[in-house]
């Protein structure tokens, strides 16, 4: 076993980089046996030298990354600061000076990751990023390795903790999405401003990292249709529980079925209650893979937190490292296919649909020959009436999302119609 | 990237091995872009030559296995024939001339393991075996390498098909043990001879090579606790139902709280149904793993089947060429720790105990001091009584099983126990 030490230089200190610092230290000897060499935490830079940091020689602490970065010995860089910048410069500056990269950073990644592989490439580096998606969840190498032989067609996933915690909330208490919001920031799952969860922005930059691995293409975040979660009522709970489903925000990613485009998106949808997706409570994430030979795959856990993304960290770190002393790298960027990601438009779907219509006869027939004008089969309506006022439910049966999102509007502009009272996909056959 | 092909000797060419030949020649295109090198089917050995093998050129095919790893041109094999010999003198024979391998192969690993890892390391080869624990699901490259900076301290899992479709069946519909087992063998999920299933040695070959990767220490198959499920009856389903709990056949791999031994043990046990692997329907396999920093993850996914077990070959082939192209090789085995593995008596876990007893006073109290006298600690006592006949229904808390068992021999000895009707154990909570 080599004896001189493989160099770490952690960039970013808050509750990520803490934890990885503090699992470094304590359970250096079973990194060191992993490894094959022992590893040396050699510089933390933060922005607040001042903050009291447990167990981190204060010696090593530096507000200077870039000159931490420079010094010429350091092996592997962390990089758990997040954000674009000054993350991007960072680990572009690291690959510059022959330093491999761990990131945890799902939103430059989903946004620079096909710049930063590269770079990384180009230097002949690793750029490792399984914390960037669902946490702790082994998700990233899994997909990029252990399905390397195999075809993925479909990926489906809760990868928002926070969202999950609410919807959960929500299902099981009959709260409104205010009410459940309150109590996800009151615990700490929510931040003060949630608006990159719940409008599905965080989920959105995982989806197209995890589109990218899938199909061994490029997926842009541009690409990725989103909507958020904020207009989800009780009234959709009380509708999904009488079609024997609940309500989850998912990240849905799917090959085209002449398997020549592929499409991301990130909404809430209706799923069954016998799918192994609706049964993840509170705040862990888990991700449905359908590959072609593998056939039906689940990966479950926690998809935040500083010690669940740690471990991520760390497990990276000790293949990064093997890498190194192997003067080797691991598997990079596999965009090989360049496959077009098409509209939302295109997707196929269902569609759950609730109307308030006038209660008179003759309204049926003129919302279902809407339907079939705009080609949308129906799989089952619901009618329920009283003193003059009526409600249709309707669930269709799949077609491409402009075919419903047309039947929509055309809905709107009939006379009978007073109003479209929710709209919600549904998924997981 | 690099023109002349990686050469691929196809050891066995039954269910999985003519998957495996299938996506090789169909996704050959997929192969040599995620290798950086064409891969080639060089030669495929076999039993039975005259068997007809759809899509496979009859020049490959030989039943010199011996043969084909030795004419030198071979960079890979694959060993999917299964069973102790010829697999291992033929995996060894690989090594020997520089061929690095992928197996399926649980009981060779189960039993062998030490001894070829050795070899393969002593050649600087790999030896990669996905598809041995829990077919599809990727399990032994997550343990291994994605919580590799972690420190895991328990794994429970269902890691036969057989066993889960035959339970699923007798909770869902009532059914007994012999009829469930029936319905299994009629629609080919069991074997003509099911006792490597039912008896739980297939999952013990899974558990200690489970265990072994958990722990970083060797675990030999003969470490491992291994009681069957053929006793479970329908009486036990109803039991467990009343708890709120169903029955699942279990490989459960714990670090003892002080971390200084583990155990190893497969079993049927009662689990809640809200515990994740309670939903694991038919013949699927699902893991749970607890990590210290990783919290609880979850894997699952399609256990057994020809192309979900190609799947996992395909995968590992994919790494194992990339090494050769990067002159490295993948992780070894890592069994640094060597820690002790402690007997069943040692385990701490729960008991679900149904006696027959005498309807008279003093009988509870008389029960209740047999345990107390043992150290066990008893949770919950139904009492159920009619016609001088009644029954006792314990749980207990959590206690070594030496104590648990002992208690229970103490019970037969009692003149007011009729006798013990059922006894399991209770795990997930």
């Amino acid at each position: 076993m080599r004896t001189r030490p493989l160099k770490v230089a952690l960039l970013g200190c808050g509750v990520v980089g803490s934890e990885v610092a503090r699992i470094m230290t304590t359970h250096a000897d079973d990194l060191t046996a992993r490894i094959g060499a022992p590893v040396e935490l050699a510089g933390v830079a933060v922005r607040r030298p001042s903050k009291v940091r447990d167990g981190i020689d204060p010696a090593l602490v530096t507000t200077d990354a870039t000159a931490l970065l420079k010094r010429g010995d350091i092996d592997v860089a962390i990089e758990v600061i997040g954000g674009i910048e000054p993350a991007r410069t960072l680990i572009t500056t690291a690959f510059e000076h022959g330093i491999s990269v761990v990131s945890a950073n799902k939103a430059l990644l989903a946004q620079d990751g096909a710049a930063l592989h590269a770079a990384a490439e180009a230097a002949g580096l690793d750029l490792y990023y399984e914390a960037a998606v669902a946490g702790a969840i082994p998700l990233v190498r899994p997909m990029r390795e252990s399905l390397a032989g195999d075809k993925i067609n479909r990926v489906m996933g809760i990868v928002n903790g926070t969202t999950n915690f609410i919807l959960d909330k929500m299902d099981s208490t009959g709260a409104g999405y205010q009410e459940a919001l309150d109590e996800a920031t009151a615990l700490g799952y929510a931040e003060a401003d949630p608006t990159a969860d719940v409008e599905g922005y965080d989920a959105a930059a995982k989806a197209a990292i995890l589109a990218g691995i899938a199909f061994h293409t490029r997926v842009r975040l541009d690409d990725v249709y989103r909507e958020g979660m904020t207009e989800v009522s009780a009234a959709d709970f009380a509708s999904a529980k009488r079609m024997g489903c609940t309500i989850k925000l998912l990240a849905i990613l799917e090959r085209a079925a002449d398997g020549e485009s592929v499409t991301a998106r990130v909404h809430p949808a209706m799923i069954p209650l016998t799918h192994p997706l609706a049964s993840v409570r509170e705040a862990y994430n888990a991700v449905f893979v359908e590959a072609e030979a593998a056939g039906r795959l689940m990966f479950y856990g926690p998809g935040a937190g500083g010690a669940p993304t740690a471990s991520a960290v760390l497990g990276d770190l000790v293949a990064v490292c093997r890498n190194k002393l192997a003067e080797a790298k691991g598997p990079g960027e596999s965009a090989y296919t360049q496959l077009p990601v098409s509209p939302m438009g295109d997707v196929v779907t269902r569609y759950h649909i609730s109307l308030d219509v006038a209660d008179k006869p003759g309204v049926l027939a003129q919302v279902a020959t809407t339907f079939a004008e705009h080609g949308v089969s129906i799989d089952t309506v619901r009618q329920q009436g009283k003193d003059g006022e009526a409600s249709l439910v309707v669930v269709t049966h799949r077609a491409p999302d402009a075919a419903l999102s047309g039947t929509v509007e055309a809905l709107r502009k009939l006379d009978t119609v007073r109003g479209v009272a929710s709209i919600m996909r549904v998924e997981g056959e």
